[in-house]
């Protein structure tokens, strides 16, 4: 079984570096809650790595069926429950592109729902804890 | 309830760049995978969003308890399943931590329960779905 190892180093305060393989991520919170905000909260950091998973999922199949595209993006939006310790409890993944040819959108539908059912491990991870809700928005 | 939102957006292959608040995290896969390595994976980033996550209670717990420190940092291992989706079904946490007085130890292990039972929403998301080991390390 594959392992993925991440250290992560305080120095002042709140405001953490994790070390991924050869990068590195600020994390930090806001003055309200005790940080400096020097970088990201680590819960919206799940909602970065949700679209980051699909996104690479994305790219691939599309690039895979010759479907040409720009201006991709996806906003990934989570409703945190009022309770302590809170979690994501709605997510809202919305897919943005420009596809060269309108026709390719089935592809598009497809290159989504195999990423959904099959490939995309965090959006797996999510579902365990979270109602995922998905949109496309073709530009 | 409250929502956290992010926008990831993509321009040259799997790499992406999450817009958080006012902060800007590059994601990216490895060349076997398709990617150009310009940044952490997705996956993994969800490891350093667990450790920011709890270490931002460990730090808050510890200020308010008056326990002076040094060389705070958290490891994170997720062991990833053999099936696709690969999901992480054990993680195991480890904090270092060189405490200023050896008698606090106590109050160490009070902070890392709070952060697991009641404070840290990405430790009670992850627990979802992996097994969640723990360690303290005192240097």
């Amino acid at each position: 079984m594959d392992k993925h190892f991440v250290s992560t180093t305080y120095g002042n305060g709140m405001a953490s570096s994790a070390s991924i393989g050869d990068h590195k991520v600020i994390m930090d919170t806001t003055p309200d809650n005790g940080g400096t905000d020097t970088g990201p909260g680590p819960k919206r950091l799940m909602l970065a790595s949700l679209a980051g998973c699909t996104g690479i999922d994305i790219v691939g199949i599309l690039t895979k069926m010759k479907v040409t595209y720009s201006d991709l993006s996806i906003d990934t939006e989570g409703t945190l429950s009022d309770s302590s310790p809170k979690t994501y409890i709605h997510v809202k993944i919305t897919y943005k592109i420009k596809l060269t040819r309108e026709e390719d959108k089935a592809k598009m539908e497809k290159a989504v729902a195999l990423s959904e059912d099959k490939y995309c491990g965090v959006m797996a991870m999510f579902r365990s804890f979270a109602k995922i809700e998905r949109d496309i928005l073709y530009l």
